[in-house]
Parts: C-alpha cells; structure tokens; sequence
C-alpha cells in the first residue's frame, strides 16, 4: 500500500541534502527496477547519497515524517528487494563509491557501501589480494552485504557472512553506529555485523564495510567436464565435496545453460551437463587437487576433460560462466527470469534437483538451471514473455511449488538470493510463525516507524 | 542486585518440572561459580532440564514472576557468564546430552545444547567426521554457541559462528523457535542463528544445535618450534598466516607458559618461546605445507623443530598445549586466573603482545602468555591468590589497561571469551554508546521483563 507523500516533503529534503535529489522518469524507472520479473514500482524521489551524513539526513528526516526509505545499489537484486512498494526514496549509495583503506598486512579492505566488486578486485589486485565473494553481477559491497550474497567461491572462501568483519550503519532514526573491528575473531556482544548482513536494508542502511580479503594464490587452474546426466554431474560434484579436496569453486551447468553461454560469450563448449572447477593453493597442491578430483569425476562418468590452467582461459571460462544469467536471458530475446535459488542439504541435493526437472518439463516457459552445486545451492532460469501473464503465472506457480517441495526436503528458500518480496511467504512456510515472530520483535525494535524498505522480507 | 524470589515460586517450580530441582548447597555452590576469578554468587535453586519441553516450564514461569533465569552447561565460562548476580534459577542443560543425529552425506549432526565436545567427537570419529571447534575446555555445544566460542583450529575451519547452522531455542515467554537449515547455506530472512550465537544466554536458551562437521584429514602432521624472543615466534606466526599457507592450527606459548605445560603434563618441551603448528590434508599436501612452514619459521629464527607425525605423540603434543590453562594454575596451587583475551589486526599483533609484557612486568602477580596468534588473538593468565585483594586488584588494573590498549590498536576486548560480567564497561568503550542502544533494543525486544541471564554483556 502506497504512502502518501507529506505536504512540503520533497521542500525539505531539498534542504537537507540539496543538489543529490532526482525526479526524473528515467532515474525514476531504474531506481524501481531490478533484475526480477516483479513489476517496476516508482520511487517518489531518488536521492543520490554522497557520504554516511547525506544517509543521516534523509533518515531523520524521512523518520520524522513517515517516509519510506529504499537503500539501492546497481540494482541487481532478484528478488525485487529494491523495489518501494509503499513509495518514498530510493536511497541511492553508489555515489559512495570511495575504497577508503587497504591494509595488506592485516587482509583488510575498508569500503564505501557503494564500491562494486569488480573495480575493488581491481584495486587489491595490486597488493595480490583479492576479495572473495562473487555473485556474478558487478553489484555494490553494500548491496551484497545485504543480501547476503555469496556465489561461485562460497565452497572454500565462505559468503558475505564469513567476510564481513565490521559494519559502519544508520538506523531508521539517523543515529550512526558501528560493529565489529579488523581483528579477525571478535567475541564483543551481539553480533549486529551478521544481524545487519542478509537484512535486505530492512534494519538499518549501511554506509562502510570491513572486508576480510585474502591473498591471491599462488597458482589457480580451472577445469571442466562433462556428464551423460544432470544427476551423474550433481553426485560428482557432491562426492569431490565430501572428500575434502579444497575445491575453490565446483559449478553446474546443465546443457541448455551450456548451449546459451556457448551463444553468449562465443565458447565452443560441448553441448552437455558440466562441471566447472576450479582449485587454489601452490604448484603441487593444485596439481594433487586437480589430479584427486578426476578420478572423483570419473568414477561418475565424467569425461571430456579440459583444463584451463594459463591465466586468459581460466579467465575466459569463468567469464563464460558468470555471464550464464544474461545468456540465459539472450537466448529468448525480451525474456525475464523467474529464477529460483533453492539450496539442501548436501544429500537432497541430487532428489532436489530431479524434482525441479519434473516440475519444470511440465511448464510453458523455456528453462535451464545451474548452479553452486557444492553448497547444495542451485538456480532454475525459468525464461518468461512478460507481456504473457498467463507464461509469468505459471512460472511463479512452477518456482512456488520447487520452494515448497524444497523445504519439504529440509532445505532453504533462498540459498544467496534473499527473501525481498517475492519469497516472504515461503519464509513463514518454512522457519514457522515462532521464528517470525522472533524477526518481527527485532524489525519493530531497530525501526518502530517502519521506514526501512517496508513490505520486504516480512509480510506486511 | 538480587532480586527475592516471590512467595511460593519453588513451589510452582516443583509443580512444573518435579524431580529436577536441586537445592543443595553443593550443587547451588558449583552454579554460582566458574572458572574465572569471579567470586561465587548462590542460585535460589538449580533446575535439571532434560528436555526442551523442560525449559519451556522454566521459562514460562519464570517470566511470569520475573525470575532470572542463568543457562548453564558444565560452568567453563571465563567472564562469569553463568553467576547469578540477580538471583534466580541456574538451569543446568548438562542432562540434555542426546546426540539426535549424525548426517555424514550431509557433513551436518544435530545435538542436544547439553552435550559435550569431546564425546560428540567421540561419536563423530565412527564415521571419519569430526567437530572443528576446540576451545580446549570440554564445554556443552550449547554453552560454546553462547559464549561464541572458537579455539585452536579456527585459523582453518572458523569458529562457533562459522560452524552452526541452526538452532531450537526458547525465548523469555517460553515460545520455541527454530532458526536455520541444515543446508550450507541460508539466506531466509534475518540471521537469528548468529544473532543467538555470542549472545551468551541473554536473548533465548538454545536447546538444540544443527552443526557442520568435517571429514577427519587423510593426513594430520603437528611440529613446534622454538625461537629466540617472544616477538620472533609472533612475526613467524603472522608471516605463514600471510602466506596463504592453510595451516591447520598455529599456537604460541611463551617461555613460562611451556614450563607449566611441562610440569603438568610431563612433557620435556624446550623451555623458549615455542609455536605448535598443526597440518591438515593429503600425505603431499600436509608435507609440503610443512616444508614452506619451515622455510618461513626459520627467516624468523625458528629452530628446533620437532615434528609429531605418529597419531600418538601428534596427540600428546596438542593435549599438553589444551592443558596449558589447568597447568598455569597448577604452577601456583590455590591460584585462579585473571585471563585476557585480546584479539587486535594481525600487523598490530607484536605490538599489543609487548604491550601485554609491559604491563604485567609491573604486577605483583605471576603470569604467563599465550594464544592462537594466526588469529590476532592471544591470552595472558594473571595468577592471583583469591584471598589476597591487593593482588586480585592489581591483576584487574593491568588488564583493565591492556583492553583498554587493544582497543586503541583496533582490536576487540574479547576474541573469543565473551563479555559476561568481567568485559561490559570495556565493550561500551570498544563500541560506542550508539551500538549499545541497538544491542539494548534488541535485547529488549526478545526479553522485555529481562529475565534471561540479566546484568551479563550490557550494564544494567
């Protein structure tokens, strides 16, 4: 339900922070759009916040009177996390976009929430560092932090929650707190580091992140191979997990995703369920990890190895791979994605994903699903004309039914992409109304107005 | 200040969970007290839970009448966690001892908060699994997950926040909540698992608890070395750590800390400054892992290494260093300890320990150092005669002034100990009147009549 705007609102905020507030169409339209197939809502205004004071402002004031505030980064959420479903500001931190220390010594990084990945990666890259968490999109630090992100690296390095290591962030009503420190291990009350972390801006806006970042390896080598089945693919993958080998990254890729990245990216990979590895450490430690995992491989019918140990193949496949969710999109031009981001335990998996393909086959939308299949974590793209509401509807009942059976399983509704909008009743469904509640008390603690990206994770 | 237990509450009590009260004066002395230089504080009575459906009885009562409620697991604690300085019940969950589920193909177990460390591993072994965290102590899984434990190993497998996946907990009003899958990973709504880990009874009582478990290490090899000065065997820790160099553990010990180790487990361990390292893999991995450690160890002046490759002495090695704590207080019997805890970023870690030494130079007081350094965490024990109040006091003053130290270097209070009673001036120092309010709404939030271990982590 849409707040109305106070009289004389948008008079203030012009006060509070002048020259950073847009009104027009086109900012409008990007600040009420992500990645999702949810339908675009407009913002009433889109501020452009330059500084941890521009957020004090707007809050206070927005706090004051009512008014909903939306953090927002690149946008590319997938859950229509960033959408103001009530109204109010799009609170745009991008602008904030200052890596403000680089502490080798330490393996620390201390950001702006607006910094992306990719220009940080760049940055520590000249330290040999690198920062692990990669979702695939080129997203904020302050976006993936609040949802939670993680991606193809989370098997070894962990995911935003295990590489967060302090927060500087404004509450609903301006007041600016911090958590956590650069030490590594902290012990010091309540940890609102990983309270904050998956809250979808729910709790607070975060403005500066401490970031553990890690060494860049020695060597990395990257490997693919190819399945007769989807379920051959999955039990290799989940068997080179179990046997310890520190696999740095281990993807799936079904032959449908293979085919539309081949299109996209220009490879020339064989049409078929692959696996994407890839493996960290020294010279003889990759070779001894590589060397482990084919045999692994094999004795589920692996085959068809390809290894990609120079720099510009390794990169090459990765970028193949990261790019697989624009593929996915190419390959039906003027298509959204209903994508679902189930994540089981590691012995479900293989059932989890049997049951996608049944409940899929029977569906009228094109589909493909890939995924982190070492965590347990895998997507479905299911392709839809958004102008056919009828194709849109069955693809939302299509991913419902996958959450349900999924949770059934003893698994997640969102293994990395976050609750948003378009998950808050597979929430309740699946931690129950005890467990919501619990999340309830903490909401109406830290933001008793209900200005903070309202209609997000909880149910109204 | 101790609150008086209404009229006729013990007879409720008895009504709600008969047989499991105990109020005998040596059982009311060993809840009141823990391991830390804290002095005993009696419980009204001591509650023998054995069910999650027994803490819900508590719990609900208790709320009702605004009777403290203190978990305790085997009384561990090092900041007075468990001492019931409001009066009320110790709920003693060491009977809830059930290991429910042990998943290899999911690498997950599910155990009662009651059970401990040492047999869950025990139980673990049977199928090639082991629990990482290991703070020496053999603690209730349910009390390491509320003090946020971590320990030797968490340099390569993280700590309690790392390594739980979900939780059953009660609240204050005696409603169960579950949090958290046993999938790898979990993006649904707020991260009420970490928030509930660290939270040191405070927020609800954990009953049960999901774990990641690994598989036990085809290979594990242990060495220690010793070097010259203490700053040498610190600046050689952080420079493996920097490496990239997946060392399994890596433990300092000064050059008192392995006298009292050798008296007390009768080792013959050169007295000097010694590092014990531990390496975790394949038969070449574990070598060459080894083999860089050494080249760097020595670039510090390392020497004497020692290497411990049998099961056996592999074992002998790492026990004599987890006794290290019981031998420090045996070195002066009738003693208890007042233990630091600082956890500062790594490149500030030679500097905090010679602040550390500085210090305690001063003191009237024995004292010895000693620490998982990979992590910027180390401890000092200062050995007190309880009877003597000048020495308690000035053993307090000097790590008063160390914490306060830390802090200025950016470091944490509590790496890994917690708050308890000892740490709560120090963590408003350490994180700013702002950060307290959001730690005090939430904890209001979750226990609005403060009846879960109150007076612990936040001043009254």
């Amino acid at each position: 339900m849409r707040r109305p705007l106070p009289d004389g609102f948008l008079d203030r905020l012009r006060e509070v922070v002048p020259g950073r507030i847009s009104l027009v169409e086109s900012e409008l339209q990007r600040h009420g759009t992500d990645e999702s197939s949810h339908p675009t809502v407009l913002p009433d205004a889109v501020v452009m916040a330059r500084s941890t004071d521009d957020v004090v402002a707007v809050l206070r004031l927005a706090n004051e009177h009512g008014v909903p505030v939306i953090p927002f980064g690149v946008g590319s959420s997938l859950e229509g996390h960033v959408l103001p479903v009530e109204g109010g500001i799009s609170l745009d931190i991008s602008g904030m976009d200052q890596i403000l220390e680089v502490r080798p010594d330490d393996l620390v990084a201390v950001v702006q929430a607006g910094v992306c990945r990719v220009p940080l990666n760049e940055r520590l890259a000249r330290d040999g560092l690198f920062f692990s968490v990669d979702p695939g999109a080129d997203a904020t630090l302050g976006g993936m932090a609040s949802t939670g992100a993680s991606g193809t690296t989370t098997v070894r390095y962990g995911s935003m929650r295990d590489n967060v290591l302090g927060l500087t962030a404004v509450r609903a009503d301006g007041t600016v707190f911090r958590t956590g420190t650069a030490a590594r291990k902290d012990s010091a009350g309540y940890d609102l580091t990983r309270l904050l972390v998956g809250s979808e801006g729910t709790l607070a806006v975060i403005t500066e992140l401490t970031l553990r970042v890690f060494g860049i390896p020695e060597r990395m080598s990257a490997a693919v191979c190819t399945f007769p089945t989807l379920a051959a693919g999955v039990e290799a993958a989940i068997a080179v997990v179990r046997s310890g080998i520190p696999v740095a990254r281990c993807e799936f890729l079904d032959a449908r995703s293979v085919e539309a990245v081949n299109h996209y990216s220009g490879t020339a990979l064989e049409v078929a369920p692959t696996l994407f590895f890839e493996f960290h450490g020294s010279d003889s430690g990759v070779a001894d990890q590589s060397e482990e995992t084919r045999l692994i491989v094999e004795e589920f019918g692996g085959s068809g190895f390809t290894w990609a140990t120079d720099e510009r193949s390794r990169r090459e496949l990765w970028h193949a791979r990261h790019n697989a969710y624009p593929a996915g999109l190419a390959s039906r031009p003027g298509s959204r994605s209903v994508t679902t981001d189930a994540a089981v335990p590691l012995s479900r998996l293989p059932e989890a994903v049997e049951t996608a393909e049944r409940i899929f086959s029977d569906g009228p939308f094109a589909w493909s699903i890939l995924g982190h299949v070492a965590d347990g974590n895998f997507h479905a793209l299911l392709l839809v004309d958004p102008e056919d509401t009828g194709m849109v509807d069955a693809a939302h009942r299509a991913a419902k039914q996958l959450t349900a059976e999924v949770i059934a399983l003893g698994g997640t509704c969102t293994g990395e992409h976050g609750i948003g909008l378009g998950k808050r009743e597979a929430l309740v469904e699946q931690v129950g109304a005890g467990t919501i509640e619990v999340m309830r008390a903490v909401k109406e603690a830290l933001d008793p107005r209900g200005i903070l990206n309202p209609g997000k994770v909880l149910l109204p």
